[in-house]
């Protein structure tokens, strides 16, 4: 048995940006938009925003200060203004950062308090409601579009956690492929991959469905086909809007069964690590978690190795190791098969890292096809080290 | 540039009509079971939900007059009994014809008025409201599951018009592959040509889209594979749980993009022959449209013979005529390759039941890649005659 629900309405295209005012008609007339401190105002898409609103008579309040790994403390600090300047909905304008950001403001604005109040291994509190929230990525990675999760790290814990509440589902994401064309060359292949990632874990998930399934197996095909492309030629419109579509399917495919371990070892890096990509830290650990439990999964690598990588072999056990093989190859054309030990990380942190990712996100380290611990994280962040 | 929005939990698996209680918290102490005659009763159904219903402590209202190709009357009637007993939520338990009249009354209780106020070529009004829809199928065809539409027949003119509007998107359905087992071969067939031609026609649709484009393959191949077995054992439940599945999927194919003129052709001839089983009119007509507008949908046909019927040819045009005579030959299997006047229908009518389709249904003719007018319906249907 399985549920579908994905409430959020998505306006997918090329272009599609130019219907933000037609789509937040009755929302309200003031909006905070909470975005990076850079590039969407290199990009001048802030300024385009801003305009876009003042056309519908929506009056803007800016939120710049998030940064990659957003803190608690900024999502706590933008519900205050939120509340004070009495905005009627939160657009969320950039990466995952951005938009997961402006979720837990939206949430934390109309429920009161502080963020961390409302996750689990924070104050525990259910929220009940939420300002709306518009997102608009500028990346193709999350899938947070179409999802009700955010992730925020509490820079006194370092515990960088992912909540998940119906409220802050988005209420309309406009996804649009043309202004992710200025998205830098790494930048381009780690939100792919953290696309990827997405749709190779709920493809193995224990609760894995025939609806995520066909989603997941399109995405990364679609990834598989496209990355070296738009990798090497950033413009190229088509490669883009192809990356751009596979993200919001991983995002719909995490919404309907979500990811596994993985996620919650590379929480556990980023959390430490504030530095590290997200979508590169799951290349890092990704291939190891997969030898890990390769004896539950095979029969599902041996499908993926044939619809992603077009790999014609029958035998199921030696089909899935050339799944893994090939996930090591791809990700070499992008310079993601890295070592912790290479980017700073030291040995003896690894335990607290393995520790503090599962207790932050046991939720997802469950729903791995094998019994995993702390001590089995930690055995597969030591591979990766 | 498409839109996604589906803003209905659906509860899919065997057993799952068992989370009815759970699923309606919040909803009200008294619910409208809109159901049709027999079936519902015979197989016991009707009583478990009621059972279930009770559980937690709703009380039932039954209507059970509704028949197939449901009249916009008893619809007015029906939510005269709504209002008066003022219920709180309207389940919809049977084939389309019980959930689509339960869409119509949920509507026609909550606005006032009479139902075909709310028709575009009726009164034309645009609802705002509705009272929330519960839909739990026994058949697996016609996706309202999925769906924001409602199709009624108005007896005194004959127009059988879909109506669609986001207010009557069920708030949850359960479809429990389960309590289908007991459908009819007849209607075993015909549900599941209805959920193949949704596929189709949305695949045709000019409006297409990646997703509703891989929804729409994956349950023309669930049927293709699964409805010859069913067919032969109803009893048999993986059979049965695909066809359920793949009837979900072109629901929400159809939600995504929508049919074209074969339904529209099929409204027309099951409005002026309600006898007429659906599915079996949209089989009689479906193979001429593609002959029709086949220079339009080569390409695609190509596509479909590769991919539904596993047809290995590369040719084109010799590919799309095979998918074609394919589509007939599938049909054949189940005695649906009928002749209208073998079934009632007489020359003379088919002039006016075009002019009825056409001016009813002109919303989805207008999606046919091929400019369509009255005439070119006549055309089609005087083919299938």
């Amino acid at each position: 048995m399985f549920n579908i629900f994905l409430p959020t309405k998505i306006i997918f295209g090329q272009g599609s940006v130019e219907h933000l005012p037609d789509s937040i008609k009755n929302l309200g007339n003031k909006a905070m938009i909470v975005t990076g401190k850079k590039s969407t105002k290199q990009s001048g898409l802030l300024d385009r925003i801003v305009s876009l609103l003042k056309k519908t008579d929506v009056e803007s309040v800016i939120y710049d200060k998030i940064q990659p790994n957003p803190v608690s403390n900024d999502v706590d600090e933008a519900a205050e203004i939120a509340k004070k300047e009495n905005v009627k909905f939160v657009i969320g304008l950039g990466g995952g950062s951005a938009i997961d950001s402006a979720k837990a403001i939206a949430l934390t604005a109309a429920m009161g308090g502080k963020f961390w109040d409302y996750v689990e291994v924070g104050g525990g509190k259910k929220p009940d409601k939420a300002l709306p929230v518009i997102a608009i990525p500028t990346t193709h990675g999350t899938g947070t579009e179409a999802d009700p999760f955010a992730v925020i790290t509490n820079p006194e814990t370092n515990e960088k956690v992912g909540i998940g509440y119906s409220v802050i589902f988005p209420k309309i994401s406009i996804v649009d492929p043309e202004i992710m064309i200025t998205l830098p060359k790494n930048q381009t292949a780690y939100t792919s991959l953290d696309a990827f990632y997405h749709s190779l874990e709920a493809f193995l998930n224990i609760d894995a469905n025939p609806y995520s399934d066909i989603l997941a197996i399109d995405s990364m095909k679609r990834i598989v086909a496209n990355l070296p492309i738009a990798y090497r030629n950033g413009a190229d419109i088509y490669a883009r809007t192809n990356l751009a579509w596979a993200s919001t399917e991983a995002g719909i495919t995490e919404t309907l069964t979500g990811v596994i371990a993985n996620h919650a070892i590379e929480h556990g890096l980023s959390g430490f690590h504030p530095e590290l990509p997200h979508g590169l830290g799951l290349c890092i650990t990704g291939p190891y978690l997969l030898e890990y439990i390769f004896d539950e999964i095979r029969e599902r690598l041996a499908i993926l190795a044939h619809e992603v990588f077009n790999i014609d072999e029958y035998n199921t056990t030696t089909a899935a190791r050339i799944f893994i093989d090939m996930l090591f190859e791809f990700q070499e054309l992008f310079s993601l098969n890295q070592k912790l030990s290479s980017l700073g990380f030291k040995e003896k942190e690894l335990e607290n890292i393995a520790k503090v990712a599962y207790r932050a996100m046991k939720g997802v380290v469950v729903k791995t096809p094998k019994k995993l611990q702390e001590n089995d994280l930690l055995q597969i962040i030591k591979k990766a080290f």
